[in-house]
């Protein structure tokens, strides 16, 4: 597995779910950002199981160490590298999953990929608990983004068939709002009702899916080129990155294709000297390039593979179809914990196509 | 812009929509491939325009010239660089766009970024036109990959509101039929209720977007890497370099929002000695590498922006709110010609996670 | 071969010695730069074989064509391709090169990488002639540079055995001075033996190497990265990309090996309120990052390896030893042809740090 | 300061010399590979500092410590994280050059670049012992490469004037002879000179460089590809990564210069059926491919730049001319340090090239 991007900025990431701990290198960084190590922590905490009865019960504190790149609680510009060790693992849960590939996982194309080298405990390397690297990375992202006045926000849109409203306009204060949420979802009952569809598929030992759909406001125009270090391009690679995300649309998205040209197109007017949009079905990218509206993007979220529900599958060693129930605990939905991930690899293609340094 | 893409296999791009001519270099070929030329240009002409009254009028051979890689008719190993000259430009036709910004298009963002020193004719550099170098590197992908068996097919899934039937199954049989295809949709009904819909779009010169499904069979297992070199992030940073794209899912995608664990892991069990599933709801890729099923991914394509109804915009120059009718020749539909560019960028992607060479 | 460097600027070469031409993609240049043809073609000039009786007498015009990236003259921010036709190609001179291996060249290593499927004649894609796309897009990094007031210039210090003069002070009349020679030794007596030397190895159908000594004056400081995009790294990179180079050493270089810290540190002073060094042993560059004194590094150019004297070799197809002269139009020097190589290479490197875009 | 290199294997490289340790990523190691961790620190002990009376009495045991990538002892295909802490750090020591700049050093560069806020102790990033990383993912190439019987090693050819007796024939024994010294010198009576010519700098706080040429043997034909893949380029930049190298030749290297086309070139003759080279002018690499001999290269090393005599520097904070005397644990001459370098970046040079996965 590779683990490295370099473009602008660089992440190197590293780790296993069950192993040492897990970290990630952010390269490329701006020297003398003083580092707000309470922000940081709280975007990790935003991510880590066990913080409330809708997620994993598994207690790790996530409590980050920096190992290079700060100095006197300083960036220095060397690669920033952040470790965190993993306390709370119970291997043998894991043991009835040696060879019984997990559906939903990437346990069978693992196993053919490495050879069956691969540490197979909780998935590994390939673990959605790696991407607390990337919420740390985009934590400073973000700090480097708000001396920019650049903000980044992300609402739940859904889950399971349980949709929140729509936003109509995405300003500051919505951001706010957005991110002073623990579940972010405008409308209380639309929470409640999703709260009550995990906790349902929480009791039977299912799971559910969902959408995200994360913002990035004051955005300079002219980030990203054409062809293949476009805006989206950067954002989508980025994004398929992260665990369990299986679409990503921009803008109206795939409502466009119902769509005629009068009607999607965003067209211009003045705001003073500002060249503006009415409207932003385009998600503030043209041409592959922002065009200083608000970036507007949405993910959709598989329902976790882990359940304690019985299924049909195979065991890789001896080759015979075999039944398994995934034992360990598990989150009966992984959306609340994947949004800050979504706003942290935003953060990263904004900090990356800036250019700092 | 930068125009190049460097992964086990690379990409160059160049050229404009009105200039000299456009072409591609595509690099770290295998050397000792007979070219079919026939083959080539085949592919070319499915996305060419002036190929029927559906799209536009514009009058180009796309007749493409190798300059680098081939000797003797066959690949050496060396850069594949192929160009293709301009003949029908009528750039007079862009006259009232030079400052006149066309929304929907990436004029705007263009003439920030390059500090209005970009060849605004018909878009320039970031014209849809450039993707004829995609198709190009694709049919040699493809020529490779059908040594592998390795099949690449794609559906007009829907335009407007109307949508083609599902495929169940696809194989050989049905790949076939939709590569036989010049509108590759399953239903004809759909078909000609589709054609009817671009054809009154036409009328009114407006436009319309859709969606295409497209497919890989007999891909091999283990291809992609996590985390930043899995199959998905690759084939979607080559996605969204294509105009026109604004959302990508794979397999049952945003509809995974809806469902269970239990309905949406894709079961395993055994055909023979090889392990398969019975669903594919994660189109072909698990944890980011390939898992054998097939490769099933949708593309969303927005209205074409060029439409000869009158839209509000703004003059760059004059920095003055304007009313703008895009004249020139434009596609009422830009869903059948962008098909088989969709179509070499999964080839592009499959050849470059092959890594033959 | 992948032909394809991508920094922050971005190069990809293609073409082939004897096939239809030789070419060059350079990206990410600055919007808005007034190409000076005439400049560019005198760069190109200086590399192009028949100059003078001390080259090899092929006869070629070089006369390159923009095909993208530029509009009305001035460049767009596009990728900027340049094609070259190849002219005088008398292919037939190479039928007895076909399998006979040629000592010092990449013949048999070539065959081996790609399958004996390489275009032989000339050397193909690997020839020299190449390099002119080099020297077009350092060119072009040359005009940008400028400026900045960074100037490039390049003496031969080496033929054979006959050693020029050492240049103590390098500035902008060095700078100059060297420009303006066809041939830029300082002390004519050299210059004179050094021909004389040249045109001994030509009368009796050998060859002979010498060594390059190139500055980069007015360079800020803190271009480059420890650790792998250290100033040097990428400079190495590039210069080992180009034929016939065969070592490469900054300042003082080897002879640092026989020194002692006390010597070999550059001190520093104040001029003014700048830091200097009183020494350059370094050649311009300290942890990997310019430090403002003069870029200065020298090259080794090995003997052109055609020459018509009878070698030892073997068929590679009957696998038996054969003896070969080598036909053709040689250079019985190759050094006066690539200095322009080396400028533009760090011209481009200069580029690329300085990331101006 | 980046730090990741990406190429078919990737490496990111991170710490400080004073700081809490350094560390490394290697990625795209094949999954299966027993690790040896004595032969892993065996080569990490070459390196250290402490060995003996020759290099800085800096005692670290260099104890590394993995934390990703390995299951079990064995390899998984996952990220290879390394991590060594430090233990003997003596900060206080750099209190006075915390503005006076040490000539030799990156001390000013990195000021400047990094905007003053670098860890300037002992180097900060920027530190020789950043290395111990190469060293260690040199240590897990060398293991891989010796299962395909290619094997690396390195003599100290020259310190100060003092140079070692040159090596006619390089194969498997001489590898051996020189890996199994400390000080891997040919002639004992030379070796006795050098490291007297040590000592006396030793004595009188003064350095001396030197010069290492470095082998690996039974490489095979095709690896590297022109132009800018080329053996060579991937070599020197990995090469001019490494602190305190000024200088790279291939084979006979700069003595080209003086040598003509029919003495330099490599004739071929047959053994048995293998085409092979009488000579090894070139080094082992033909058009930037290898060519199946001996990889034969050789780098100086300057002279350690910290050095306890007088010496004219500037106080970049005060900006006023000050004198200097480097105080600390410092390493007369570095040369014996760095060869388990270079033979750690032969080692990734070719792991890389052969691109096993």
């Amino acid at each position: 597995m590779s683990g490295i991007w370099k473009s602008n900025i660089g992440l190197s990431i590293f780790g296993e779910s069950h192993g040492v701990g897990i970290g990630i290198t952010l390269t490329n960084i701006i020297p003398g950002l003083k580092l707000d190590y309470d922000y940081i922590q709280s975007q990790l905490d935003r991510r880590k199981p066990g913080q409330n009865d809708l997620v994993t019960p598994r207690k790790e504190g996530d409590k980050f160490k920096i190992v290079s790149g700060v100095f006197n609680g300083i960036t220095t510009g060397a690669p920033l590298t952040m470790f965190i060790e993993n306390t709370d693992t119970r291997s043998k849960d894991y043991s009835n999953i040696k060879n019984r590939i997990r559906p939903g996982h990437g346990d069978y194309t693992s196993k053919v990929k490495y050879n069956n080298f691969n540490d197979y405990r909780g998935g590994g390397h390939t673990s959605g608990r790696l991407t607390a690297g990337l919420v740390f990375a985009g934590a400073i992202a973000k700090l480097i983004l708000k001396e920019k006045n650049i903000l980044i926000g992300a609402q739940i849109t859904q889950i399971g068939k349980i949709k929140d409203e729509l936003i109509e306009v995405i300003d500051g204060k919505i951001i706010d709002e957005l991110l002073s949420k623990e579940f972010p979802v405008i409308n209380p009952l639309k929470e409640e009702l999703m709260i009550n569809e995990i906790k349902k598929c929480k009791e039977v030992g299912d799971s559910v899916g969902g959408q995200i759909r994360c913002f990035g406001i004051n955005v300079p125009t002219g980030l990203g080129e054409p062809f293949f270090d476009s805006f989206e391009s950067t954002l989508a690679h980025l994004i398929f990155s992260v665990p369990a995300v299986k679409g990503l649309e921009f803008g109206t998205g795939f409502k466009l294709s119902e769509m005629n040209g009068s009607e999607a197109n965003d067209e211009y007017y003045l705001e003073k000297k500002d060249i503006k949009t009415y409207t932003n079905h385009n998600g503030g990218i043209l041409g592959g390039i922002t065009n200083g509206a608000v970036i507007d993007f949405t993910v959709v979220i598989k329902p976790t593979p882990s359940i304690s529900i019985l299924q049909c599958t195979v065991d890789y060693k001896k080759l015979e179809e075999v039944s398994l129930v995934v034992e360990g605990r598990h989150d009966p939905c992984i959306v609340q914990r994947v949004l800050p991930v979504i706003e942290a690899v935003l953060a990263l293609t904004l900090l990356d196509k800036l250019n700092l340094i």
